[in-house]
């Protein structure tokens, strides 16, 4: 057995709330292993009488029968985190990931934990105020298919612009293949918007995707942001939510961030383990300083269920201290016949991103843009 | 319908073998989706006769039944990965990672998309080279609980050095709290390992964690490297693969890399999706340069099967164009008297990761990391 172990450190704690799977024995075994493997990682019974004990150890606050399993409660000191989103992810769902029937639900805040994130820098308000649209939802679609020249798309650009889309985002998979460099697609599909801004009197923005590795990720944003793009795209799933947040955080770049949800699925497919869509695309969307979070909605060609949506709608808006309230985006073979119900479903907050289903309504896309907005004004 | 579209891109393919659930209906229209899904992202029906779908759709190489459903090898061009790990991690399985039943078991490499990838900087050769040890499997252990001061983990550090351990890396879960903050904790540990070193005439390293948000996570590593650390530790399911890869790559920085696999368990604890132990802690590793690829051994704490772990040792030490094999590193609850098993298992080129258990052989750590020694030794 170590010695006693003193601590100066604050009594504050946080807590995740999470779904555990099995009968009330197992359930509560696997609570009690939270506690420790996220933590010590280490024989709580090596472990004497002390601070270790009494400040690091996970602390179960309740634990109740729910309709699909049990429900713990397990609270962590915040000293822990120590302010950084990288150990953030780890402390609520680092190694039980690796084990199965744990699903983290939700995350409850204390004030010191959320005082260590600015969140988004724009939010639902911000983003209505660059648009200077504040009366409906916002319209949004992505350039492709992969393949087509940085010509043929920045064309899209301006025809997407030019009927009154107002955001218009690079296809996520498109990134900077040799049929579609980054610098030369973004030039053109700036000038695009730009010129469709210019004769429509509107305020279209353009997102390229700045997906990339390492620093390349930095000289695409600053690429982006000089050269006069009105927002960008990333996926923290591959690049990791350490990164978006920090474009969000830094003074000197001051664009809207779209959150796109590739590579993320398998915590959200097995209803139980995983990351819950409230926590995922919501509560992390935020912290990672998302203004705009992509999903798939339900009825779509994905499987996100309608309690799936409806979570990620709630987790998006919900109070979180200073934090501001973000776009969910519900996407994945969105039709313009499906606005009516998507209205219904998420209200007038919410960026209605409809993609392959704008080419299926005549040969004119800037006439099918308009159709799409009149269906959103008046649907 | 779009214009036919010309594309000067090469004929090289690589390809993907998924794993898919349901009836063989069921199962061909998830691999005719996943072309679809991964590529274009946009109605076939729409796009001519063109280079776009000559080239950059997905293509079905082949379809079979397996025991466990159906597998198909699906082939992409490389032109469209654009020699980036993000690219490749978005194209293998990124949006369908968001759809049910679908599970990415190993990559088919081209030779061009190899080329896109330096790898490991060690590999298993480099690692006993630099520990000047080449007949016996690598002793490894952590130091925790999470909590102690620097001045603690710096005492286990010197105690763990001194009985012959090779490699004593920083529990993941400790980074930068200011309960041990990372700078003094690794500037103190460092000295501890290097007067181990001095007295025992031996070469262990230490290997500080260094996962961390953005730039401060090139900043530890730097000041890990100029203070004299031996190796790091990092996560790259929280900051990115392209994080881990840039530091394999960057001529400046030759340390060697552990990879740990906090927060990664979803895609690996749904037999039916994700993706395989084989291609994540195998494939993937040695992409993003990890020099020993750690992972929760069977019959742990974890709940890895046996198979899971044989193909992450395959993953690990499989022919891989000029890409080095690296040292599989099974974790998570290992016990010195597990060590038999783990060498007829693993044979002589594996990592023994034991943590806790060091610390249930009497009081003395130094005498109980000799005899993790000699087990390893004389099993």
């Amino acid at each position: 057995m170590l010695s006693p172990t003193q601590l100066q450190i604050s009594e504050e704690r946080f807590s995740v709330i999470y779904t555990l799977s099995g009968n009330r024995e197992e359930a509560y075994r696997k609570a009690e292993d939270i506690c420790i493997e996220q933590t010590i990682e280490f024989p709580a019974d090596l472990i004497p009488e002390d601070d270790i004990r009494k400040h690091i150890f996970g602390r179960i606050e309740s634990f109740e029968q729910i309709e699909s399993g049990y429900q713990a409660e397990i609270s962590y000191n915040v000293a822990i985190v120590s302010g950084e989103i990288t150990q953030f992810l780890n402390v609520i769902f680092g190694n039980i990931s690796l084990k199965p029937g744990i699903r983290a639900e939700k995350v409850k805040f204390s004030p010191r934990l959320l005082q260590a994130f600015q969140g988004p820098r724009f939010g639902v308000q911000g983003i209505r105020d660059l648009l200077k649209v504040f009366d409906r939802p916002l319209l949004c679609t992505a350039i492709k298919p992969m393949g087509l020249s940085n010509k043929e798309l920045a064309k899209l650009v301006y025809q997407f612009a030019k009927g009154g889309i107002d955001i218009i985002k690079d296809d996520h998979g498109i990134c900077n293949q040799a049929f579609s460099p980054f610098r030369d697609r973004v030039a053109r599909c700036v000038e695009a918007v730009q010129k469709a801004n210019q004769e429509t009197g509107g305020n279209s923005l353009y997102a390229p995707n700045i997906t990339a590795p390492d620093r390349e990720l930095n000289a695409r944003a600053n690429f982006a942001k000089e050269i006069g793009a009105g927002a960008v795209l990333i996926a923290p799933g591959i690049v990791g939510f350490d990164r978006m947040q920090a474009l969000a955080d830094d003074p000197s770049f001051d664009l809207p961030i779209l959150y796109h949800p590739t590579f993320l699925g398998s915590f959200v497919t097995n209803p139980e383990a995983g990351i819950s869509p409230y926590l995922l695309f919501g509560q992390l969307a935020r912290l990672g300083g998302a203004d705009i979070v992509i999903f798939p909605n339900y009825g779509g060609r994905f499987s996100f269920s309608e309690e799936d949506c409806h979570l990620i709608s709630r987790g998006a808006t919900d109070p979180l201290g200073e934090i501001r309230p973000i776009f969910p985006a519900p996407a994945g073979g969105m039709k313009l016949d499906s606005i009516p119900q998507m209205l219904e479903f998420y209200g007038q907050d919410v960026v209605l991103l409809i993609g392959g289903d704008l080419h299926r309504h005549g040969k004119d896309l800037i006439e099918n843009s308009k159709l799409f907005g009149q269906k959103v004004k008046y649907p």
